[in-house]
């Protein structure tokens, strides 16, 4: 890093710290309209500080839901351009009662800041400003840089899609860079090399008109939070393997030789389990924990309710019960698809005495970078001349949907250059980011784009 | 009817009414307790109501929950006593939204009161605070006369079981009348003759010791809601038949005559589900419809809940997953057995990747009421008398487990002389109670009392 950079960061530290700490403070959950304005609010703050840190045209470009924030600094048309992809809402907080510290209040406790959204996506967004503000001061942006932070990510991206769509000029670009996902440790660097994609559905089961008194009618009518279990119940097989017919028609098998490689990557299966507080692991049968997690497609639970959830005991026969359920889905499976293939399955499956209503949340398709891509490449280099380590490739689990949109739409790849960990638990309570993951971050990004811009430079 | 009585009914009606309605505003949900002072208010309003309709030593008694209301009117030793048992606490009223009208603020329309309580149980236990009021106007009580209304019924009467044993000189008497049993029909009146018992627990699924990103985890980690669906949907076989072993040994088969009786009874299924509002009635097979309600044990989910269940999508995979489970019981079956017998197999059919806890809440113990009986003949010509047609008798579904209490602290039978219909959407939304019901019954009560003391006086 050269010596400018050292310095600047080094006496502008408690600043960027002090900046993230206030964008965490704004509620931005994008899934409780009760927190609109806050999500407003966090758009014009990111906003304030692209133009702070240089950037030009800055705006906030309207959709039909939450504003994406646009800026760019075009240095060189000859140069190649970096499209900085992140998104400044947040999964909601609940269960508030599990957190040790109010979620919108941020601490720092243990070289780890405390917060929802201080690693999905606020920490990890909020180092691309601060690396460009470096560049800026030095005087030396690489490449041309634009951002685009939208506010939708933990809905869906909706309104993403059409922005892209109707501005690829404008974000016309020679890579997509992104942080948002994680690395396997802090001492083993690793770069996501592959993401699964998503279909999210919501199922309502009605049985009778109206909640009943289960002493007068239990036995003889359909109870649907029990219809609801058996259906969920028969997705899956002894072997967990999902029932849904043509649920694994487009699924693209691993070879043998990548499985071999994929076993390489440092994994203790004792301690994951110790970590995560269960007996045993548990998922489909013939791939081993990291497989599971990674190349095969999954069925969740997300959310379920029906029926009397107050304290005490009521002793009601529910009229209604809901389910969120979603399927994490690998390379060749449309989420569009495997979305109708669901919804036609579970109404099939519905017995004639409940009625039962699918309704499609939002989906994404799974994406794989090359390794060897040029942007592959730079962020390796990065990454091992900040980390000292070379990153190892590691398929991921989650999903950004934008990923697939922004190769098909901008025909560019992206690269997925996160510093988070697992054990940051975003989306849960507690949700954290190291001070050492934030500014080990800042530190690499400016890395990237030297990399990037001499390998373009090359060819 | 005296003329006496039918005047006093005729020029008291709209007050009678009137402090019905006072009664329904106070939200006396014993299940909940931020309702706790309404609760201990409902309490003092019965006892002032006791003591102006004339009843000697009224006390609120202390238990280790909610008062028991006590009062008396000793007329002549040698007359048989009726011990009147009704409560004044309510179910909760969730979910609110589904009401018409709030549900504490009774309205009267088509000629029904609409309120939580209405009919289960402050309409109907109230009818006999003012047939009580009507009879010492008379000066003419048949029989001596003891209440005890309690305000934690919904809730179990836990307390209401140490005061009962304790106490069992003060509430020495010849039989027990309640009313808060439903009849087949304003035109078809009948006795319950008989009444399930019950089994209450709540069920705890623990997988992950935190919730988890469903992206990152799915698949690999057993996800507690999926896990609990499996594990309900297992409780029943393919005929609906519940698979806890034991659970049916003790179950006294009902005869083939009798059934053939059973049969008899009004009935028409496609109005029964027209009215439910669902396609096909669902039950255990081989039995009928009127069979699985009444004289068949059931197993229903009461309340189901675990993850994200507000607005939107949140991939989560939850640490957790609870359910209230509920299990009627037929005469014969005792309620601790069959929860041990629960408790047991529960625990056994949990995966290795989760951790179950179960939590009996409460339980009662089935019941029969033998048609021959003096308080069985009393209460059907009382109503043989008002409704001008011979009840018929009816096995019941519900549970009062105080029945089998006071069968075995004060060795006494009690008569089941329920106003009430099954449309009155007791334990639901919009719980209603027709104004004939109402003044029907206090109508009857009078008549129960003298027919009883005129076969006892015959002995």
């Amino acid at each position: 890093m050269s010596s400018f950079r050292t310095n600047y960061l080094a006496e502008n530290k408690d600043r960027f710290l002090e900046e993230l700490l206030s964008l965490l403070r704004l509620p931005s959950v994008s899934a409780d309209p009760k927190f609109r304005e806050d999500v407003f609010e966090t758009a014009r703050f990111i906003k304030e500080k692209l133009i702070e840190a240089g950037a030009d045209g800055v705006e906030l470009c309207e959709t039909a839901g939450y504003p994406i924030v646009y800026g760019h600094k075009m240095v060189d048309p000859s140069l190649p351009t970096v499209l900085v992809y992140g998104h400044y809402d947040v999964q909601p907080a609940d269960p508030y009662e599990l957190w040790d510290s109010p979620p919108f209040e941020p601490v720092i406790k243990d070289e780890k800041i405390y917060a929802r959204g201080a690693c999905d996506d606020k920490g990890q967004m909020y180092m691309h400003l601060k690396a460009f503000e470096i560049m800026m001061k030095e005087e030396k942006l690489p490449c041309n840089v634009k951002f685009m932070i939208e506010g939708e990510e933990e809905v869906g991206s909706e309104n993403l899609d059409p922005f892209v769509r109707s501005n690829a000029e404008k974000l016309a670009c020679d890579v997509v860079l992104i942080s948002d996902t994680s690395m396997l440790a802090n001492d083993i660097p690793s770069i996501t090399s592959g993401l699964r994609g998503l279909s999210y559905v919501e199922v309502e089961v009605t049985g009778p008109n109206r909640d009943l008194h289960s002493g007068v009618y239990g036995g003889a009518v359909a109870n649907p939070v029990n219809a609801l279990c058996e259906m969920i119940a028969s997705l899956k097989d002894e072997n967990d393997h999902i029932t849904i017919p043509g649920f694994y028609d487009d699924v693209l098998e691993i070879s043998e030789s990548e499985r071999a490689e994929m076993a390489k990557a440092p994994f203790n299966e004792q301690e994951y389990k110790d970590e995560l507080g269960v007996g045993a692991v548990r998922g489909e049968r013939g791939f081993s924990t990291m497989e599971r997690a990674t190349i095969r497609p999954t069925l969740d639970v997300n959310g379920m309710w029906g029926g009397y959830i107050g304290e005490g005991a009521k002793t009601v026969l529910p009229s209604k019960a809901y389910a969120k359920i979603s399927m994490r889905l690998v390379p060749n499976q449309a989420s569009e698809k495997i979305t109708e293939l669901f919804q036609k399955h579970f109404e099939s499956i519905a017995p004639p005495s409940v009625k039962v209503v699918v309704t499609p949340h939002h989906g994404g398709e799974a994406a794989v970078t090359p390794t060897d891509s040029d942007a592959y490449l730079a962020a390796e280099r990065a990454i091992g001349t900040t980390f000292g380590k070379k990153p190892i490739p590691v398929r991921g689990g989650g999903s950004i949907p934008i990923v697939a949109l922004f190769e098909e739409a901008l025909n560019v790849k992206t690269i997925l250059m996160g510093f988070g960990l697992n054990s940051d638990n975003i989306h849960s309570p507690n949700e954290s980011y190291g001070l050492f993951n934030y500014f080990k971050g800042i530190e690499t990004i400016p890395h990237f784009y030297e990399e990037f811009a001499a390998i373009k430079a090359e060819q």
